[in-house]
């Protein structure tokens, strides 16, 4: 029934609690919903409200702290003990006057961890300001620790079953790009595109099915390629243009991401000239990856190949990917960029995006990677060129 | 080109600037992602970093701060002058050491804002406890306010192009729920249902195309109808089946939530006991509902109506909402529950969703209403009744 055995999350809570104890934390505040579903299998739409989970040094099982109508997702998708679920009432809900973190502050009081060392994710998206101001009024004897990313580094070497799940994903992510090339057609609206897109992606394969992506897909066309984030319209295409597709097939949460470049009609030379290059700093780059090596020796590799050409790239290359809610698909641990001297080992996973966005253009071709024992693997099997929706035979 | 009048857009920031004058506000730093879209046009995927738009009370343009390759969707989504639009560089962005707050509170010295009153949205998701922690360290000589949902509060009341994108949205949930209703059937997998109901809510009609909403298509079965914020799974619907469907039409960013509870074959007696009281209430809400009326007296009638039957439901009956981004289409403002006071007034937008939820099976049949002249009128038109996917003729 759970996406991953019991030993499997023990594993997870006991690589939590030897971080903790290097910090000197005695309780971890969990915000983020990635890490929640990482050490408990917490999985429900429901970040828009404060919830967190608490793992405590000297217990063995973390508590679910909450809004009472997602009680329920934690009994249902957790691997708790329902005696370790709590929930507040609704009234705390978006409230004027109350704040879920009163609530939280005094359960934590009433189990003792009001003058422990706690460690609070201080950067994570669902912590807010006003949360952590009204944390440390409820608990004023408590001593906070930030411990932003404390679990996200445990996540960033995979086991061979969240593996398994971003290989799915990857499977999905390259249906949904044939899908997504297929549609692209001078008088296609982008809209209908994302739809075709989105149909892939949740579908899935027969195999299994999809869940949603951290992220949209991004599809911007003509001068927005040079604007990575913006969101479609309902426009249509004209009859020559270049269209980026930015996507992740997802699967049990876990992402494989994908982006490629699409022209309609003749391509920009200054277009097939960046993805010329482009592909080759890519092939250089894969080439390069091993356990051992880097991230900014990565990089490195990739900034003296497009170098020769006289371009230049101050974005970083990429970044650890996997398990995630919105709005990002990103670790925030590990990127492929200068100043990151983190080692490559077998099992990390990175979506390697080397965008080059210019004022009025801009060309993406990614791949998304497992580090293997002495090299590295694709997630997703696609070609990787400059595209057009008659380039290749679709899959689909 | 843009989705609003420059015209609009100034009354906004007129309206906003009112409150900011009333709370003692110089400089209004906002991070939801909704308000800065509502106050400049902003609209990309880039709320996954820290970002923000500065409105101060002396200057007419607010300032767009972001990370280097979003400074693009600034400069194609907002009506602001190019010099207005001010980037970090790539290294600010997920790092162990800097954080862009501290670039953010050296741009804000720099223009002479240093020893001002702030207003920050403290309780805003992607306003975190960290980026408010370095913003103070950057700026010591500011005094901080909390200006938590006060542009939220300018958003209440829709104007008529407002009300035009979610009467749009609103035709787009309809259609939506047409394509989930239609998939639901013995032997159909979780996963091809949601399939169906994104490429409807994303294609849209001919008149508009869809955007995303905020929160994903939920769609629990069975024992998890009981656990409204549950994702969908990739397993096979039985031959009996109580499906609860909620969704969202969204068009130019804005929404119509819309929720119905489907039955595959012969409904359970206590669902279709639920879904005839749930009828009730809401027809008898909806007939209350008009300007003039508090939330509270609205709720009322709904708890009036259900107690007659000796239902009672704890969670808040519906909530204002219109503009937004993930995680959440509601607005935290005003909420139809006991204790809150604010007036209907026309132009104001709720969803009403009188859900009701047991510990192993519920019910949701909603509606998202405008608040008219005099009384309210419906966003989406959909069958107000528990339904069977043979029960009505579809209408896509």
């Amino acid at each position: 029934m759970f996406p991953f055995t019991l030993e499997e999350f023990q594993a997870r809570i006991a690589n939590t609690k030897k971080k903790m104890e290097k910090r000197g934390i005695d309780v971890l505040l969990i915000t983020d919903p990635a890490n929640m579903n990482y050490l408990s299998g917490f999985n429900g739409w429901s970040f828009y409200v404060h919830q967190m989970l608490v793992l405590l040094i000297d217990e063995e099982q973390p508590i679910w702290l909450g809004r009472g109508m997602d009680a329920n997702v934690a009994k249902q998708t957790t691997w708790l003990m329902h005696e370790r679920i709590i929930s507040y009432p609704d009234y705390f809900v978006q409230s004027r006057e109350e704040h879920p973190m009163d609530f939280i502050g005094k359960v934590l009081s009433d189990i003792g961890q009001s003058n422990r060392s706690i460690g609070v994710e201080m950067d994570t998206y669902y912590y807010t300001a006003q949360a952590h101001h009204r944390l440390k009024e409820a608990l004023p004897n408590a001593t906070f620790v930030d411990a932003t990313n404390l679990v996200n580094w445990v996540r960033i070497i995979k086991s061979e079953q969240e593996i398994h799940y971003m290989k799915q994903a990857g499977k999905i992510a390259a249906k949904a790009m044939y899908a997504g090339m297929n549609a692209i057609q001078a008088g296609a609206r982008e809209c209908d595109v994302v739809a075709d897109i989105y149909h892939a992606q949740l579908s899935g394969t027969d195999e299994g099915g999809g869940d949603y992506p951290a992220i949209v897909p991004l599809l911007p066309a003509g001068i927005k390629t040079g604007a990575p984030h913006i969101t479609w319209t309902d426009q249509r295409y004209p009859s020559e243009e270049t269209v980026i597709i930015e996507l992740a097939g997802c699967h049990q949460r876990y992402h494989a991401p994908l982006a490629r470049t699409i022209t309609i009609g003749k391509p920009q030379q200054r277009v097939s000239d960046v993805a010329d290059i482009v592909v080759e700093g890519l092939n250089e780059v894969m080439a390069f990856i091993k356990p051992g090596v880097t991230c900014e020796q990565v990089e490195a590799v990739w900034q003296k190949t497009i170098n020769r050409y006289g371009l230049k790239k101050e974005s970083r290359l990429g970044y650890s990917t996997g398990l995630n809610y919105p709005p990002d698909w990103g670790e925030h641990t590990a990127s492929l960029r200068k100043g990151d001297q983190t080692e490559l080992k077998e099992n990390m996973a990175f979506h390697v995006i080397p965008g080059m966005w210019y004022e009025d253009f801009g060309v993406e071709i990614s791949e998304s990677i497992r580090i293997t024992k002495d090299s590295c693997e694709l997630l997703a099997d696609f070609p990787r060129q400059l595209l057009s929706n008659t380039s290749i035979d679709s899959a689909s």
